[in-house]
């Protein structure tokens, strides 16, 4: 048996304290498992007395990361604070000077800082690797930039907020609207202390980012995402959307079109029969597409102690055992820019809007739509005791510029009574 | 960039040719993504003029594979001709003699060798990898050896032979008998020339015995493994099944208990709302649960050009990226003998038998059961035209033996007509 890998673990919240957990209930095993022993020497968090759970007893402990970071008998340092800058970087950053390999579960500071983080670990044949950050117990990373590597992938999917998943399938289970099951997940502490990190998108949006990076062999472009939130995602989208089939996810989407990087994290309609139609609560799904190997479909854990302690140890572990891969599937000075797209992958489009209850209304918006290319598929007029009549549309194909440019003329015509609803339909 | 990996392929049939069409197709992009190019060298089949779809031009051609695998121009010996002895055995002995690593997708011989292939291979310091062995295109060898190497795995489960599930889902949409659907499954070419491999369970079995030697770090055992075919579901069990909200699935369960490893490829009652219960088709699922990540479950197609290439690829991009892994996740000679266990976890089943119409028998069979301390959960005695009474039970959880022996002894009783059929319903 070679020497024992010996890790410095910043950061001993949920995650941590797993990882930390892990170790002591299974030493010999991962020993095993990995050809060598797997040691913790040194630990920094920002409290020394909390009670995690787990003792510490026999790590050395730092009060600053950066000093774990580059210790002289830490090999592996471990990334387990978050943040995106902060001593979440500086820390990395510091590793990578003094020689070490890191693992992280940070994806904002991978989506913001993450190609020039891998060029300098590269630069010193060093890895960064960071299954953790991307939906959680799933070994997403590596399927995508080992099991799927002799494909050109067509298409990245996933859903990778467990909690949007939550307030969307328990909006529909309750029949409650957004902002008392937001309330309730709030309460329940499901949400990040800037719950937009959730709810906007964002996240998962990070996540998506770092997919398509491995996928497309792009350098990661989080900038040119379109992001949208689940925050505007009525009760009454979610019982038509039912009604019709579907059921409405946040859903990540990434594409590489002839005019660039489509990268999409925004709320979708899927058929609700589908394996991310059926997907319930926090639990994440990734899906996977390449010329090969058709569609791959991956669920698990997105979160929690367990998941994201395991997805770490399994790139501890490879790195134990020797493998050496680069961050993004590729060094990391051959990743092309990632010049981002508008969303030019056309798609069935579902439309709610409220028309004044005029003569002829429905008949301007059918020709607006008519003017504009886009075929009507099924459209739905309820009746109603309100002054304004609800209208539901199902279009056929079509780009999200020529609907932004119908829902822009419908504005004209005077029959719409506020903004209409439009939600793109992802064929899964 | 380095060296060129170049490949030896023996056999050229579906997945042989698919994988020289990937290496024709991406040449660049594998070559970024492994750091080196990979190249056909020689090529070996049956027959050379045959026509695949693909050139061959630029190969070097070997009618014998045992010459392919140790020429001095092949760095990675590809074995895809499949059988668990003949050819293929001896090819990848030599090869492995050769100093060569191997990669294969023939799950019958490292059923049944694998233990002596691997300890040949490890000893020599050359690796054997198999992803495209198990379940097509989806990773699962590389998502249990590496993805979740930091849990101690308690079960794994999957639906992996295409062609049963096919059958299955196909005598319930069709409402047709399983002998009509065999004999158009038949036509359709999706049985092996021997179909009791696929109907018997024998292929699903073959890939089980891998994926518990890798979870639980013991010899392959493919001979301990309590294994039953579909041929005696009948189009009533299904419809019951379906009734009941449950579905009928060839599902593999390894699982290891405090008696030894419990190895079990059998048809399966599982709810129909999970994952597994809405498998389709040919596609594959495979479920594997550990004490960390809690369920991962892996959806994609089991067989086909396409996604078997893409799993050796997988292997071969692994190889020429440097990672070196043993065969099954540890050394070959640590793996444990895998003491065979008779089914003692514990289950509900569903039993469903015809009974002669006297008063008292439905009285007698469940003193039956009560007497095996077998508790009853549901129970339907539907009307009839026939002699006899069609009566379902589903019991509370009951372990194989308790059940066996209270079928022996409602026998005895004098009120059954024919045997009971007896199925495992398995919690998901």
């Amino acid at each position: 048996m070679t020497a024992p890998l010996r890790l410095g673990i910043a950061g001993l919240g949920t995650v941590g304290a797993g990882v930390v957990r892990i170790l002591k209930t299974h030493p010999d095993l991962i020993a095993t498992r990995a050809g060598r022993p797997i040691e913790i020497t040194a630990v920094s968090a920002r409290s020394r007395d909390k009670d995690r759970g787990v003792s510490l007893a026999g790590f050395a402990w730092e009060d600053d990361p950066v000093k774990l970071a580059t210790r002289d008998d830490v090999d592996l340092y471990i990334e387990l604070m978050g943040g995106s800058d902060g001593p979440a970087k500086a820390s990395v950053e510091a590793a990578i000077a003094a020689g070490k390999d890191v693992v992280t579960a940070n994806k904002a500071m991978l989506a913001l800082h993450g190609q020039e983080l891998a060029e300098a670990a590269e630069a010193r044949d060093h890895v960064i690797r960071f299954e953790a950050a991307v939906a959680g117990g799933i070994p997403v990373v590596k399927a995508l930039t080992e099991g799927l590597a002799g494909n050109e992938i067509t298409r990245v999917m996933g859903v990778m907020n467990g909690t949007c998943n939550y307030i969307l399938t328990r909006m529909e289970s309750a029949g409650l609207p957004y902002d008392e099951v937001f309330a309730e997940a709030e309460a329940l502490g499901y949400l990040e202390a800037d719950p937009t990190l959730d709810v906007g998108g964002i996240d998962a949006g990070h996540k998506l980012s770092l997919l398509a990076s491995i996928a497309y062999g792009t350098k990661v472009n989080f900038g040119a995402m379109d992001l949208e939130g689940i925050e505007r995602i009525s009760i009454e989208d979610i019982r038509q959307a039912a009604d019709m089939g579907y059921r409405i996810k946040l859903l990540g989407v990434a594409q590489m079109t002839g005019r660039g990087l489509e990268q999409r994290m925004s709320p979708c309609l899927v058929p609700a029969t589908s394996p991310l139609g059926q997907l319930e609560g926090g639990t994440n799904m990734v899906v996977l597409e390449g010329d090969a190997v058709g569609q791959i479909v991956l669920r698990g854990a997105g979160a929690g102690a367990g998941p994201t302690a395991s997805a770490v140890m399994a790139d501890v572990i490879d790195i134990a055992r020797g493998t050496r891969l680069s961050t993004f599937g590729q060094p990391a000075t051959a990743l092309r820019p990632a010049r981002g797209a508008e969303a030019s992958v056309s798609a069935p489009y579902y439309l709610r809007m409220a028309l004044v209850d005029k003569p002829g209304a429905l008949a301007k918006i059918a020709a607006v739509l008519g003017d504009a290319g886009i075929s009507i598929d099924r459209m739905r007029q309820y009746g109603h005791d309100e002054p304004t009549a609800p209208v539901l549309i199902v279009t056929h194909k079509t780009t999200k510029t020529a609907l932004d440019e119908a829902i822009a003329a419908m504005g004209k015509t005077g029959v719409l009574s506020g903004d209409p609803v439009a939600i793109r339909i992802e064929e899964v």
